[in-house]
C-alpha cells in the first residue's frame, strides 16, 4: 500500500505491506485522516518525544529506526475481517474509531506505532468492537474530525462548568477551536478566545467565540474581565468590604498552546480563583512560580484525550449537527502531499486542519 | 513594651512604643503566640520574600530597614479601646482573631508589618469586629493554635473530599499536622502521612494519622496504595478490561513541605487522577514536567490561609474539643527565648510548635 511514513525525521512516501488484522480486528481503507499538531511535534522532536514518553508513561513509545505511519484522526471503509471477528458490519460500511487496538496483550496505539499504521496510509487495522458506523447524514470529512473534536469535548467536561463560569480560551489552533466548538455546543457564553494569528481568530469566531482578542493589542485577561461582570448584580456573591469590586463571574482558562512558559504566563495573569484547564501538550520540562498559584488559590486541571463514551458522544453530536467542525477544515492532500502539508501547518496563517485522503492523491 | 523583633536578619529583643489602637480597634496583651514556619522563612529569606510578594501580590510587603515584630498565631487579653469602638467585650476578656486589621484604607497584616506588631511583643492592636471571645473551657495555648489549625481545616475544605477518597499527607511539620488533625475531625480514613523525621511521624500518629511512612524506607505512594483498595469490591468502579486492576480509591495528596522540587516529585509519583492540594508555601521559582500532569490527568489545587468563617469554625471546633492540637505544642519561651526557638525549630527532631509568652519570660 502507498503511505506517507516518518523516516529519519522526514515524511517520505513509500510502498508497504498492508497490515494484517488479528482476531477481533478488521482491515479498513482510510478515507480521510486529519493531520494533528502532535504529529508535527513528533516529526520535529521525535527523540525527545520517545524519551518523554518513557519517563512519564505516555503513549509515544516507538522505534525511530523503523518507519512509522502516523495519523490518528480518521474515517475509514470496512474491507475485510481477521479471524474470530463477529462481522458486526458489512464490507463497504464507513466507520470511525478511537485510534487504539485492544489486544489480549494490552492496548496498542494506531498512528504512533511501528506495527499499527495510522491514517496516512491506504490501509489500517482496527479493533472491530470499537467501530462506530458512520450514518449517511455524516460526511466522511466531519466523521474524521471526531477525534480532535472529542479532545475539546473532554476538556470542557473536565472543567465541570457551572452556570456563571466565563471561559477564556488561550490559543486557537485546532485544539483551541475544538474547545470553543464544545463550549458553544454546551451553550456557555460569553466565550472569549485569544490568538496572535488573525486567521485563527477568524476561525475561532466562525466556530463559536463571542469575543476574540489579539494579545499583541490587548490583554486577553482584560477582555475576559470586561465580559465577566454579573449581568444580574443580585446574583453576584457579596465581597468583604475591603475587596475592590465588583465581584466577577468565575474564570475558567483553557490552555491550548502547549509550549514551555505558557502555564506560568497564565498563572501570572489569571484572575484569583481561576480554574486552568491544561489541554495543550507541552512535552518539555517547564518552570512556574508556586506563589502565584498560592496567592490566587488557582486550580490546574491537566487533561488528556477522552473516554470511549466521550468519543461516541462527540461522534453522535457531529452526526446530529450539534457540533459544526466545518471551519476547521482548511485543506486536503493525498499521500504525496503530506510532507508539504506538514510544512504548511507550521504557519498559523494558512491552515487549521488538513485532511489526508490516501486514495485521492 | 518588650518585643522580639526582626532586625538585620536577626531576632533581637528591644523596647518599643506599644501600638496605638485606631477607630474600631483595641489594644491587647499577647498571652501566647505560636512561631510559624513562615516566620523562620521570613527571617532567613527576607529580601526574597518581599521581592516575591511584590511580584505575586502576596501579603509580605515590609520595609526591612525597619524593625518588624512577627507573630500571627495568638491568643490575647483585651486591655483598652481606640476611639469610636463599640466595646463589645470587657477589658480582661481573652480573645482570638485573624491576624489582620480592617481599616478604611484597606486590609493590613498583623505580624508581617512595620506598623502593626505581632505576637512576639507584649502588646498588639486588633480590629474589634474580628475578635472572638475565648470561652473558659478553651485554654490560652489551644486558642493560640486557632490560626495554624485553620490552615489545615481550609486545605481539607478545598479538597472537597468524597466518601471514598484516601488522603496522603506529604510532610508532617505544623502544616501537615494541622491537615492530619482536620482530616481526623472530618472522620476521613485511612490517613496516610509521610515524613523523614521519626519525631514528626510520632506526632502525626498522635494527632490522628492511621499509617505513617518514612520515605527513606518505603515509598509513601506504595503505602498509600496498600491502604487504597475498596473495602467493598462491589463499590469499585469497573475498569476497562485492559487496565491493570484492581481499581483503587481516589487519591488526595496534601503537599505540606513547601520547597522547590516537591510539587514535581509528587506529580511524578502520584497515582493517576490524583488531586494534589498544595498547602506548603514554596516561595521560589520551581520546575515541573507538564507531561506527568497530562498523562495522569492530575489536578493541582493551590490553597492559602482560610476564610473568616473557617477561622471561626476552627475556633469553635477547638472550644468543643473536636480538634485536639495538644501534640503540636512542644515548647514555650518568653521574648528572650525567641531567637533560640527560631534556631531550635530548624531541626524537625526537636519541636513542632513553640509558643511565645511575652509576659512570662
Amino acid at each position: 500500500m502507498r503511505a506517507a511514513v516518518m523516516r529519519n525525521k522526514k515524511i517520505v512516501v513509500t510502498d508497504l505491506q498492508p497490515p494484517v488484522p488479528g482476531p477481533g480486528e478488521v482491515l479498513v481503507k482510510t478515507l480521510a485522516c486529519g493531520i494533528c499538531g502532535s504529529d508535527l511535534h513528533a516529526l520535529k522532536h521525535a527523540e525527545k518525544l520517545v524519551e518523554g514518553a518513557k519517563r512519564s508513561g505516555g503513549p509515544f513509545v516507538m522505534d525511530l529506526q523503523r518507519d512509522i505511519v502516523m495519523g490518528h484522526e480518521f474515517c475509514a471503509e470496512l474491507v475485510d475481517f481477521g479471524p474470530n471477528t463477529p462481522h458486526r458490519f458489512k464490507p463497504g460500511t464507513r466507520v470511525c474509531a478511537m485510534p487504539v487496538l485492544i489486544r489480549p496483550t494490552g492496548v496498542e496505539t494506531v498512528g504512533y506505532s511501528n506495527d499499527n499504521p495510522g491514517g496516512y496510509g491506504e490501509y489500517m487495522r482496527l479493533t472491530e468492537s470499537l467501530l462506530l458506523e458512520v450514518p449517511d447524514r455524516l460526511s466522511t470529512d466531519f466523521a474524521a474530525l471526531t477525534e480532535p473534536m472529542a479532545v475539546g469535548y473532554h476538556a470542557v467536561q473536565k472543567a465541570h462548568l457551572a452556570q456563571e463560569d466565563v471561559p477564556l480560551v488561550i490559543g486557537c489552533g485546532p485544539v483551541g477551536l475544538a474547545v470553543v466548538a464544545a463550549l458553544k455546543m454546551e451553550n456557555v457564553h460569553p466565550i472569549v478566545a485569544a490568538d496572535f494569528s488573525p486567521r485563527r481568530r477568524d476561525l475561532a469566531q466562525q466556530i463559536g467565540a463571542d469575543i476574540v482578542v489579539d494579545p499583541k493589542v490587548k490583554s486577553p485577561y482584560q477582555s475576559w474581565k470586561e465580559m465577566a461582570a454579573y449581568r444580574d448584580p443580585g446574583k453576584a456573591p457579596k465581597l468583604p468590604p475591603w475587596m475592590p469590586g465588583p465581584a466577577l463571574r468565575p474564570a475558567v482558562v483553557f490552555e491550548c498552546v502547549g509550549v514551555p512558559g505558557i502555564i506560568e504566563s497564565i498563572m501570572t495573569a489569571a484572575p484569583a480563583h481561576a480554574r486552568i484547564i491544561v489541554v495543550g501538550v507541552c512535552m518539555e520540562r517547564d518552570q512556574f512560580e508556586p506563589m502565584f498559584g498560592i496567592n490566587k488559590e488557582l486550580n490546574l486541571q491537566f487533561v488528556l484525550g477522552y473516554s470511549g463514551e466521550e468519543f461516541s458522544r462527540t461522534f453522535r453530536n457531529l452526526a446530529e449537527g450539534k457540533l459544526n467542525p466545518a471551519p476547521l477544515i482548511t485543506g486536503k492532500v493525498g499521500v504525496e502531499g503530506v510532507a508539504r502539508a506538514f510544512e504548511d501547518l507550521a504557519s498559523p496563517e494558512h491552515h487549521a486542519k488538513i485532511l489526508v485522503e490516501p486514495w485521492h492523491g
